[in-house]
């Protein structure tokens, strides 16, 4: 099973949000969607996810277009900030509907994720914080039966033990029943790890598509104490800097040809580094 | 000026939501407020607004209960993750309204914050993404002439980028007209050097109430190569662990007394590291 997304354009009233997209998702695999606000992350995956219409261009799954086919869409669920139940409704009826309309809903996973995550089944959804909120639509979208799950900021408003127990949640989800996740983040550094391929858009436009191990391979992470650092990355191209507990770690662009001194640290290019220098440029500052 | 909070509890549904809360917040100081997911910091920040009221307890500015009058209320704001408008509104028509019920709107502020975080003021606030309605918000409470601005969750959706350019915005605007912020927030160690004081509330109480320097004088971050920070780190009590790019920094608590190796680090403790071992206990892992 394959997503092939075509030529994709979106306009809203003459701004051009989507530009010539061409872009697959494979089935089993862990994808990263990034992007800067407003590149048009979320456009996307409401096209994919026929919530939206393109302007021109196709998305097919194994040859049949998927904008107009609801057994195609059954395959797809997407969690994003948009509600489309109502929310006066309980979390517990907000499962249920959600098995009505998607089938074989993974009831035991659920259980133990509400426990985890210390949720109240009988809450109203509406009365929930930002952050619970996050939490409930997270669930449904781990035990869905879909094939291909879309995660639009799927950590937002989670402090930072709920977004680790998320991240180990979902792999072990991916590992129990291997189905591909497209997980669209600001977080980029946190989220480095789980991904397998990354897809980075800017202003409507597929700046890259490739392997995540690509990337790390295109640049270094020089880490030590900082005048060390600082001396030794001197003539280099730096993409970026970023210290820690007294250390600093300078990510550069392309390999070291010169031996690294004992008290240095070199590793591969952080995503998060790259990502940055990458949808920056042109930026005023 | 100053709000003083007084044995305050809040009930729903007969769940404790917050006991005997006891704070106050002084004129022209950074605070920030930070709990768990569910800690009840918005039902906290909603009460002092008077969108909610107390089961018990009182909150009071200068003398003047803050829940029965709308004089008093005027010198607060809250920005929260809903919104009081209509949303078919346009970013502009929001602005002007915002001045009607504030007065005194910073209009030449706002119009240098719309150009930097590249706003299209006559776009439809229902229209934008998640990132880009945290963006709207976060303008009108930098522009509102408010004592006590309150940032429930100001960057939700928002990119490194923005999220680093709001930061040095409202420290600019803090160094132009001090008046009091008050942040709840999940990313802590980004917002930890703009914080002078720190509440942090936990299952409805406060559990830490002080300026942000008396807790980096509870402990030490020890930082360098893996082996080297496990080794000198043995025996002293670890609140917790971080790497990045090859190194490794461990948390602990109290003071270190015995040499420092040359290739290792220590700097005061983290905010963020207190932080999560404060709310983690108890926690089943």
């Amino acid at each position: 099973m394959k997503i092939t997304i075509d030529h994709l354009d979106k306009e809203f009233q003459h701004k051009k949000v989507l530009q010539g997209i061409d872009l697959s998702f494979e089935e089993g695999k862990i994808y990263g969607l990034l992007g800067r606000n407003g590149a048009g992350k979320s456009t996307l995956l409401n096209i994919i996810n026929n919530r939206l219409f393109p302007t021109n261009g196709t998305v097919v799954l194994d040859g049949k277009n998927v904008t107009d086919s609801e057994k195609v869409q059954n395959h797809f669920y997407l969690m994003s900030d948009e509600n489309l139940y109502p929310s006066t409704l309980t979390i517990d009826a907000i499962y249920h509907l959600t098995e009505k309309f998607y089938g074989a809903f993974d009831w035991e996973f659920a259980r133990e994720l509400i426990r985890q995550f210390d949720v109240e089944p009988k809450d109203k959804f509406k009365k929930l914080s930002t952050g619970y909120r996050t939490i409930v639509k997270l669930i449904a979208a781990l035990c869905v039966p879909s094939d291909f799950v879309f995660l639009d900021e799927p950590v937002l408003g989670l402090d930072a033990n709920h977004r680790e127990l998320f991240y180990s949640t979902l792999l072990a989800a991916y590992e129990k029943r291997q189905r591909t996740f497209v997980i669209s983040t600001h977080l980029i550094e946190e989220v480095a790890d789980l991904l397998e391929e990354v897809v980075i858009i800017d202003q409507g436009k597929v700046l890259r598509n490739c392997p995540t191990e690509e990337i790390s391979g295109e640049g270094k992470t020089i880490s030590g104490p900082t005048e060390a650092v600082e001396a030794f990355a001197s003539g280099m191209k730096i993409l970026g800097k970023e210290t820690l507990g007294g250390l600093t770690s300078i990510y550069i662009a392309g390999n070291i040809d010169k031996p690294v001194p004992d008290n240095l640290r070199v590793t591969p290019l952080t995503l998060q580094a790259y990502f940055i220098q990458l949808t920056n440029k042109g930026e005023e500052s």
